[in-house]
């Protein structure tokens, strides 16, 4: 096991655990989700060599293409390359990540009988190579490592459709219709998705990013009822640990509340909902991690800079603020411009003072 | 053509078109988009022996599935059946409607030429089949008929993207990058939508809803500058008209004021977005449709009239609520339930008195 109070030490000036804890710091950080992928080259390479599953299961090349977006942007943290589905993969659940489409399970969750092919998850067991990957990117890396796991509600949703939805029609009908089950599936995934987190927080990992993608699908009481309470366990038992808990999804913007309420240190917001109206829905303590439309860098530098500049307007220069795209990097985009609207935000972000009320 | 004012006199007592006006009725009105479909075994029938096609380029069978939903359910208004891609279906675009998917262009529209492909459209010659299904319907039916029409956005990302999609990345694409081809792809299929528009109200729709379906997947300041425009156009051409005007998408919870701007009387909220908070983003003089989570529908009934009973609540008793889902009925609904949904929304939802200041 790592030294955790040594990283805890090298990571001492990071601006971007500084923004997590609302934190004095000089610089906003910025990191992007899914800043490793497809719209690298150097990325690309290594894929056409190998399957997505081979490079997760490799610690050395799930470490490489986590370094590459650090390397090639400058960015002030790292994400640990993994995938939603890879703690169930990891307890025998027959998952395919096919490409551009996503995770596809060979036989979906649907009854109460198949919440038995959930078993527990020992991280350090099931998980090794995940956590190898962890201990080998801890060891090298510079900036923070962030965390990386599905919430209940998101990886449920898989398992049930049986692959990525547009409605989730088969998810919700469980929900609405056996609640019983609903709240034991979710439970078990709670739990599998808490050994993982701790797992990468025991190896060295100094931030979590609790993925509920696709949460914002149900309406506010259907989330409050059927999925906060699961997401909250998660979040709350981390809480001891000591590092930022991040937690986000898309199409939150009416969940905001009640996502920071789950237990979040910051909320992270999609595109849709401008960051100075998403500060009206959180409480004071907690921050804000977005939130530019990823399309926007698609095309050109120009409009990038002034749709980052907003961003950072709509911020507020709060010291509780952390860059990042509203959702994950497209595979077409071109990584100069991120690189280039990583130097925008480290030139033109200001961040003042914490209040004395935080 | 119609004797429309005979038409709107035989309506005059419609508690739908008055809650569209905000004017004094006794019961709250009730319809659901996507009313006619799968859910109902006699549309099935007609749909084992007909493709989707066939259906809504044949006006007795359009007008068939038209009316199916207002016996089964007594319903307070039919909606045109029709696809949103029909009117560019007609002016010669090679669009198939998948089972289960959507609509699927063959060669979808990417550069500033494709445009080219889109010709005015002549509604009483290109769209005959579903102007006499209008006809049609409007000699039967006792309650109102909404005519349908996609708006500008929602119609380019199909014919953009190709089909339907999650991200609608080649759309967000041409609009970042080339905004000159954006707005005039956009200008003439604002063209072609109040084209087909008009040419429902001339035979005797007595309100529109224009559906701008997929139009949540963008940022406000972008709605606003690349979409607003369009759908105003639309909108605004309808006004001298007199039909109530209907403009709803899903995820639209931070664009529901700028949708009451481009010249709706009424806004449709889907169900993430609560009905009194989406009263604080509309101005006064809009109404509001909505917005019961289609899911729900899926369990039992005593939970669907909890929901429906809060849906009510949070309309507030206004005369400008019209009752619906928040998107249209799930295939797998239980057409009972529906009915019993009726019946509890007519028989518990109370109507006040408009303020004087409306």
């Amino acid at each position: 096991m790592p030294d955790l109070a040594a990283i805890a030490a090298r990571h001492t000036g990071s601006p971007f655990l500084a923004a997590c804890r609302g934190e004095p710091h000089d610089t906003v950080p910025v990191w992007f989700m899914r800043q490793a992928g497809r719209a690298l080259a150097e990325y690309r390479e290594i894929r056409a060599r190998h399957s997505f599953e081979e490079v997760v299961h490799t610690p050395e090349l799930a470490a490489e293409v986590t370094l590459q977006p650090v390397r090639r942007y400058g960015v002030d943290a790292a994400v640990l390359f993994s995938d939603i589905v890879t703690p169930v993969q990891a307890i025998g659940l027959e998952v395919t990540i096919e490409p551009g489409i996503g995770p596809v399970i060979d036989r979906p969750l649907r009854t109460s009988e198949d919440i038995g092919r959930l078993r527990r998850l020992d991280a350090e067991e099931d998980l090794r190579h995940v956590l190898d990957t962890v201990s080998l990117l801890v060891a090298e890396l510079d900036v923070p490592l962030i965390g990386f796991a599905g919430a209940p509600f998101t990886l449920a949703s898989y398992l049930i459709e049986g692959g990525p939805s547009r409605s989730y029609t088969r998810t919700k009908a469980l929900m609405f219709t056996d609640e019983l089950t609903w709240h034991r599936l979710l439970d078990r995934l709670a739990s599998i998705t808490l050994s993982s987190l701790q797992g990468q927080i025991a190896r060295g990992a100094s931030a979590v990013q609790l993925f509920d993608s696709w949460a914002g699908a149900l309406a506010p009481q259907d989330y409050e009822r059927f999925v906060l309470p699961h997401s909250r366990r998660v979040l709350e038992e981390l809480e001891g640990m000591g590092v930022p808990r991040i937690h986000f999804g898309v199409d939150t913007g009416e969940l905001l509340g009640a996502m920071a309420a789950a237990g979040a240190d910051v909320v992270g917001v999609d595109w849709r909902t401008p960051l100075d109206l998403a500060r009206q829905r959180v409480p004071e303590h907690v921050g804000l991690q977005g939130n530019l439309e990823p399309a926007v860098c698609l095309g050109p530098f120009h409009q990038v800079a002034e749709r980052a500049r907003d961003v950072l307007a709509r911020a507020g220069g709060r010291p509780d603020h952390v860059f990042n795209l509203g959702h994950g990097v497209l595979p077409d985009t071109d990584p100069g411009i991120l690189a280039e609207l990583v130097d925008l935000v480290h030139a033109e972000g200001v961040v003042q003072e914490p209040a004395d009320d935080r």
